[in-house]
């Protein structure tokens, strides 16, 4: 069993806030980020999966179809996007970092499984001092 | 003389688009960055000051002035803001890392002259791979 | 559950040395780590905590909450100090990395569990090279 | 039990290829990196131990010791050497970055078991997207 | 004016070597650079350009545009290639990272002055300790 | 001409004082920099020189020999040494960046002369937020 890991990036504005709240109240709970015109990030999304060695090809997995899967099914929906206002997989939710994550875990499972990939773990940098990660459960 | 570089940071939204055209005609010049949704970078700024080193202090500048100064005049009004719609000293501008960087310059240039620091360069990152410098002409 | 992690800086000094032996013998265990005049690093800290994503905010925690608390219990005590000297939650210890990243996790422990947030791991980086992670037994 | 992680690094050349495989099916498995002339990395390796503090000296290991090991097991076997043809302990494998961070592990366990040391992972990186770790089965 | 930087990258294979000396000779001059079958590096490439900002689109250049360029020109040519076996444009010269920064500019020139893009300069890492910069004379 | 660039790093003690001050009076003009017990730093040194490739090796310089240079007169007085106390070069200087810098510019000019190397500048990281370069008057 190895671990293998894919860096990719996307750019993307947010905000957090709650519909439900007055503007007021999300700056109370958000502070700037709750800021109504909008802020945005450089993401960085490392995606690690895990698996025995082919032995006729020394991968586990070909990483340019691992790459290839990350940014069908993830970059190419978030990259230069709002993920509030454009990003199906996040609707309803809060965009949170946490939440991020998980919503990107909840798009590549199932195109790995099918591809007899396990997915083990999703780490997403906000800014250089802010990042979150999840494995699954 | 000696170069002296801060390092600041800043989250922000923009697009770039020309009021005067079409959606379409803007996707055309400016790709996904013409999104009218709007995307966003954490953007890194390098200020460059230069001088003579202060004989009673061993100085240039005092680095938490500078800093103070950098955030004052630069950071308060780009970090968590979206830089088209709130920030006063890009308005009517386009919000390219070019135009970025030059009215950061514009915006430092007089604080610093006031205190006998002559600024050098600013270098503006908007991605790893992309960024900018100015010099001031 | 998810993970999240802060990055946290600090400069300090420091030095390695056993006071039941000779300076001869600590440079032979040590080398220039022992040096009576002390050396010093850019510490570079990151805390995980980890923990369910709170529906009403789509944050495990606060970030500015956790950031404070680890500059309140841990940055301000280490921060521009000389650990061997200054630095009350080391006294008596030998100031290695390992022992560090230790203390630290000391320190934050009761103010994360107050708080209900269950502390992870402290990693914590002497230099580019080095680094030690300390999961709490 | 405290986690230490000594960071090297080595530049190297290698390629991918299957001996019973043409030119061109080397190609379509591998892409460029099947090119029969060759081509090469800047690899950067995290190689991790664990164990308790020695209450007389602060460490677990002389990190000193530990860079010694993995330099004299790996390093000096691996930097500016062709992987494929000069590297005994990769002999008659594919030379992948999954397979390579395998053969490092079971270069340094022997050494690091002699020396009461418990190897954790072994963490390689081939490029800034792409890294493997291991941990022993 | 003002001055915009890519950065690219590209792994590849080189030697260093006189091929009028004998290979004891070369490994005197070069040490391991000289080793016979080949190592190799994750090169990264800054090219900077200087220009005036256009009126029209707030741009120097199309950073799209510039990385076509130095891809079509230069990466594709050197990314998983033997420089010494398989690069024209580094024919008959020794591979170092100097005079394949000079082969860069004299690659890049041309389609830059085509476009009216004026090159500033081309920086060259070939590890994180050594890199070089030419200016184009 | 083309620029060459060697990066070293080394940890120092330091603090910044005027020995004809006070401790108030000095924490007035540097804050925690003057802490009486020392606090210390990982700096980074760029060390750039520049020169014509010499035809018989496609070298400006050997940096091996550039890299040995910088650590006999620079690394070895610097390492894991306090700054104010220890280093000769910087006897009755205020231990600044700035003055650092400088410091390492005149130990190194003279030997990088003997040898018909061309000294450019010298580039001194303190923290990742502050830096200096010297480019010799």
């Amino acid at each position: 069993m190895i671990y293998i890991t894919r860096r990719e990036r996307f750019s993307a504005a947010h905000r957090l806030f709650n519909p439900s709240l007055t503007d007021e109240e999300n700056e109370t709970i958000y502070g700037p980020c709750a800021n109504p015109n909008w802020h945005g990030h450089n993401y960085i999304l490392w995606v690690t999966i895990r698996g025995e060695i082919n032995p006729d090809t020394g991968y586990v997995v070909d990483l340019k179809l691992m790459s290839r899967i990350i940014r069908d099914k993830v970059i190419v929906k978030l990259d230069h996007k709002n993920i509030n206002v454009e990003v199906v997989f996040m609707k309803g939710q809060f965009i949170s970092t946490e939440n991020l994550a998980m919503g990107i875990w909840k798009e590549l499972k199932p195109s790995m499984t099918d591809l007899g990939i396990e997915l083990h773990s999703v780490k997403l940098q906000e800014t250089e001092n802010n990042s979150v990660e999840y494995f699954g459960n």
